[in-house]
């Protein structure tokens, strides 16, 4: 098996997950219920020594962080096109966004969901708080990205990006400000939603929430 | 001209200034001092409308984030190996440091240095002790990446992860943990501050600190 995936439904394997089923190609998924602690117990220690998901063994190496696993996986299977080709128009582009959803859009993300378990729990307020500010002004960028250029946000395709952005709008459900309120963003979730990989993602997941009503 | 860097002494340009540098590459280089503020006005807010440095104008469409413009300078010049081939062993390990230091590193640093800027200044204090930790912990994994093997951080030769690992962990000189403080950290980080295109990026950007001592 080429691909092995640890996953926990709706974590930042989710992107990961995603890919790997539009791409089609063969991979095992194994849960690690991260509400449960699994996280955190040797075996799983010993693929990631950060406790954290995902994983994705590749050629039987075990490699971490999302961001860098679409990345890889775009390269490894070019012809699926989930990223501009080295040297074409769209690729600085590409990295930059890819840069900025990773160092910008998710770690606020960790701030939002971990303030009181990275830090110390009399701080986890005012992380939130600033976490909130800057998930904000993310939005207001990546909304007026799409308010130029509907459809997806790199190449007028579907990508790494999108696998990776949807995900990362997903987690502002329960949130003061959730993606969907921003105009553009809406639209963009409602077609991205819509797609038949997204709908599978979350029946293999177990995921019930976030979907588009049947319309 | 091919490139054209927007940097200010010392920050977030300093990796891709090197990078420059070491590629012998022409370019033009632009001084956007960010502690008067200059990063503010209106035509450099035209060429990065997020106010940061640094901005490289690459084929004259202008470009950001460090992490990215690092890969895409990779990628752009793949004869000067300053990241893995594609394809190649160490390829996944290059993508996962990149986004490392981009996601984990960075964000951290920006919580320290703008703590009060980008947030509330009341809570200031509880950003910059989580940012602390963080880094902290980023430290001892990379030093425990060098103590397996010493000398580069990837693949036994400099490149892109260098650039980006020296910047950062030269903005640790005046915090409370240096990264000097970390053995293999201290090794590495006086291995690169002795090559040639170190001591002529500094004296380009006219920094006088952190250099190693003549000896
Ligand atoms: N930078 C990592 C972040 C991974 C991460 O924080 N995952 C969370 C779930 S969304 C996790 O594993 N949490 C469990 C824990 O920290 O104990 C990536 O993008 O892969
Ligand atoms: N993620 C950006 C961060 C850039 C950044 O925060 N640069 C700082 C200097 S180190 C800056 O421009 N600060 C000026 C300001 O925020 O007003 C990158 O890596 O390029």
């Amino acid at each position: 098996m080429p691909y092995v995936l640890y996953y926990s439904p709706g974590a930042a394997s989710m992107a990961v997950h995603w890919m790997l089923i539009e791409l089609g190609v063969a991979f095992e998924a194994h849960l690690v219920d991260i509400d449960s602690g699994k996280q955190r117990e040797p075996d799983y220690l010993r693929l990631n020594p950060s406790g954290r998901v995902p994983t994705l063994v590749v050629d039987g190496v075990p490699r971490h962080e999302s961001a860098a696993l679409l990345m890889l996986l775009a390269e490894r299977h070019p012809e699926a096109g989930f990223a501009p080709a080295p040297g074409s128009a769209e690729r600085a582009e590409w990295l930059e966004t890819m840069i900025f959803l990773a160092n910008t859009v998710l770690p606020a993300m960790r701030d939002w969901f971990y303030a009181d378990v990275d830090g110390e729990a009399a701080g986890a307020d005012a992380v939130r708080a600033l976490a909130d500010r800057r998930l904000a002004q993310a939005w207001d960028r990546l909304d007026a990205q799409l308010a130029d250029k509907p459809g997806y946000l790199i190449g007028g395709q579907l990508g790494t990006v999108d696998f990776m952005a949807l995900m990362l709008m997903r987690w502002t459900r329960n949130q003061p400000r959730p993606a969907t309120g921003w105009p553009h963003l809406a639209g963009y979730i409602h077609r991205l939603r819509a797609l038949p990989s997204f709908i599978e993602l979350n029946a293999r997941e177990g995921l019930t929430e976030w979907l588009n009503p049947n319309d």
